[in-house]
């Protein structure tokens, strides 16, 4: 069987990172292109770090976008307390030597959308929806050629991180989720409820370190250093690894278990603006739109990431 | 020690019935008053429903009030559909001979908590919060000498019964909320979290109908007619026993643990319009205004629960 | 004829001042109280001011009631720039001497509403209608038994004075003013539309002063310190004089020309909360609630106040 | 002196019709381009109907695109009740011959930005402002290259006409709106104050009909038709000409007169989104942002208009 196609759009980010690391390590999946978007860090950032992921795991091949700068029509906000001032902070890496693409991210998605048979590339969203979204209303008829959306973004029984009812990525461009949320396309949905449940406790974290590769080094002390946040903030055990889960659902779909929801993005509330309203209850007779996921295999899971790290 | 002072707020409602016999039932408690309020049913329900509970525990000498008959300022949203047509049904009792009190609920609270020592008088709204809001505006010189607001109402980990995002006694009338929220009050919370933790399983409904009594009878009946509805709905092996939190708060805290944190009711949502948002990982940075409990002792509830009905 | 009855609720300010007079110096109309209530200034001023003015009419037999201190769930909002600290500012009148009512506003307009014949008695607000609205939600049964509103508030083509979009009196207390215009009740409306037109130029504040009289001297002070304001801010030969319309309309009605539309009250917006949304053009097919007027003779105006003002 | 750069922004729309040609008659601008917005009626239409003025005015050389589709964010809304079904109705012209670019208008506005010298192009949008919103976004470095942006839209004292409180043209995508009025532009407003003060009188249409021209035939024509749906709801003696008074400002800006003022766009209300907030009496304390215009001499604009529709 030919590898999947996708398109991984980022904003690394240590867990995009990891994410990205998982992806080019597996060869079930191909990697069209990584378009860049605003979020965790500003825009130059997050271009920068995608490229520094990419030679890190040799492959300065892949082809790396940059995309909206901004959201659709509010303040970006980023997140540096989260994931330090450079956005992969935890361990010192070269600056990138491959260059950028020319083309701007929104019209690399546009392109390559048309470009490929329709239903054939699936999307990997993993920050905030800015790029997707402006994407899907420049060139409304790509919208019907995406095989599937797999994004991470949201939270309903863990509610929120940024704000105690909303996630970051759905936080930061409330108005492209809606966008993407609204797009008629296959949805699944990795919120807090999943990426809550495959924390980076001690020992897998000493497992990539275990690897003795640059990688798995890499991978432990970015973990390393992400984790100082989680476990301060909700004294968990360790940190969520939240954007490596829509990879290892592209690999393993039955790690995950959720429901086929209706899935509303709160963009107006006082104290709820991007909010993920998932009706998990299914109270609302809204009709489905996502697949909203609610549990994971985390053993499962981090065995798939660790082997597949391994491989790097 | 001299019983501690309440009036209980209500719109019965099987479990608001329930929470009002535990309190009748319990001589550490003085009830001054019942005030109803329009929400499960419609006000003129709720204000008889509170009769038939009264004279169902032998205590016709309880001073029932009505109060509101719709929300400060949205359409009245009812809840037949958990509760049956009557509030009460499940079982069949007599109609009440004990008049309503001529004042209207808020008048009663306001003149009550002007004619009692200041500080002596504990709220305990288990219904949407109008009466109490209209009392704190008609009079706001009463606010400063409520002692305490021991509330049912809203969620967070557990977010929402009528929607998505909010529970039913705080959807009903988020503007009342809003207002008693903003009051400056010491304000124990009741939500979800807690109350769908103390379900209504076979067992414990075998234990009111086994203590041989009519009141016995009479709460295993409306228990047993609420658990279909939340089985159907949440597949749970029971349906959570919300008011009477409130009460057993007030004879046993220890039974219950939260965090005092800050709690926001959003009124301006397209879809979270009635959400407690709780600050639980206080993320905010605003400050705290209420006791959000989130976790009970479950069996110590129902054994305190039927120990007292069992002395009706 | 016997005389119309009514109920004129206010926050003295100048404006209120005049109307208050007017109406106590024409027979065709009985006042049956006059209910204050916060706005212009705190309410403990409202209620002294309305005790001034009539005393100032040599009518302390007329009751006067103390309402609500604050908007049904909004902070007060005053306006000390337009009307001076005490809300009389322009002349020093003494203290009032007559006392303020027992019961509370709310509860005067209920009990009146309820003792008088149905549909006998015109409720004319003429500040924020928080008391209007607060008594209707108490009782919804009066809402049947008023015979009409005759408020001054709103704008439309003249948008707003308090902020670019609201006029003050119901940007107060939009919640209110949104209660009473969904209430179903014959409803006559003096915009700044009109007020603006009714201008205290030179020639009619020094009629005022011609009378001879106290009141007539203190009515030139009001207008004269009331419209510094105004021309500075508008440039206009004179300040409007907003609130006696109402009563001036009850007098002769056919002073005034307007539409019967729907009018809408803006509570949600960023920027035009309190706007009274009015559909001059009919474009929004909603249903006519209210007479909106848009018109006025002003020359007569101001020779029915004067003439009228010129009795006490 | 060069002529100066424009690029006109539009959905034709009869009187955005009347605005090319007007531009098109007039040496002292050179248009770079125009590019077409879904809006009056959809994209195709408008993409069409203004490469059908171009070839009425013999400019079959000017380089037309075609943009945005949809909103920013929300559902499209035309008006094919003002404009008829193709919005050129009132005359039949011969589909257009010319082809439309290859470039998305986005993509021909965000090069051209950045091909011209800096401060060189102005932007005179005449429809809603997707186009500018989405390449202000999609290139924020072209923002501070604009010279000038030059819009008919919105409304003060005069308004509403789509809604009670919005014009149109903002109505449609105030989101975009907010975008554009926020870019810290220059920005100069023709809204519904000035346009409904240049009324297509008998005299007026039978002057553009007097020229003897086909261009003049169907100027009279389009504005014959246009005038019917405004007659029959303003009960004015004739119809705004709304989008050419952004081409007169260019040509002769004594012909308008306005304030410079804060603008401030609703994006949220229940009544009012879509309304430009615009603080004429400068009481809300916000920054200028705007030259919204509130005056025009008429008679000199449409001397202006007919002698260079004259020309073509």
């Amino acid at each position: 069987m030919s590898p999947r196609k996708i398109i991984i759009d980022t904003d690394p980010g240590q867990d995009d990172a990891v994410a990205i690391l998982l992806a080019l390590a597996s060869p079930e999946l191909e990697v069209l292109g990584i378009t860049c978007v605003a979020g965790n860090v500003p825009l130059p950032l997050t271009s920068k770090n995608a490229r520094i992921v990419c030679e890190l795991a040799g492959r300065d091949d892949v082809r790396v976008f940059s995309g909206c700068e901004a959201p659709l029509t509010r303040q970006l906000v980023t997140a540096e307390h989260v994931h330090g001032k450079t956005g992969l902070d935890g361990i010192d890496l070269p600056d990138p030597v491959m260059p950028l693409q020319d083309a701007h991210a929104v019209d690399f998605l546009i392109e390559t959308l048309r470009a490929e048979p329709s239903g054939s590339v699936t999307l990997c969203p993993i920050g905030p929806l800015t790029n997707i979204a402006t994407a899907f209303r420049h060139a409304p008829d790509i919208v019907g050629r995406v095989a599937e959306i797999v994004l991470m973004g949201g939270a309903y029984f863990e509610v929120g991180n940024v704000t105690p009812a909303a996630e970051f990525n759905i936080y930061v461009d409330p108005e492209a989720a809606d966008i993407v949320f609204r797009s008629g396309l296959p949805i699944v949905v990795m919120p807090l409820d999943v990426t809550h449940k495959v924390l980076t406790t001690r020992a897998r974290v000493e497992a990539f370190r275990g690897l003795g590769t640059k990688v798995g080094h890499s991978v432990a002390s970015w973990t390393d250093f992400f984790e100082r946040f989680d476990m301060a903030k909700y004294g968990s055990e360790g940190a969520p690894l939240h954007d490596p889960c829509t990879i290892a659902y592209l690999l393993k779909p039955d790690l995950f278990s959720g429901r086929h929801i209706n899935v509303e993005i709160e963009t107006e509330g006082r104290f709820t603006t991007g909010m993920t309203v998932a009706d998990w209850w299914r109270v609302s007779g809204r009709a489905a739109n996502a697949m909203f996921m609610g549990d994971v295999d985390a053993e499962g899971f981090y065995t798939l990431l660790t082997e597949r790290i391994g491989r790097l």
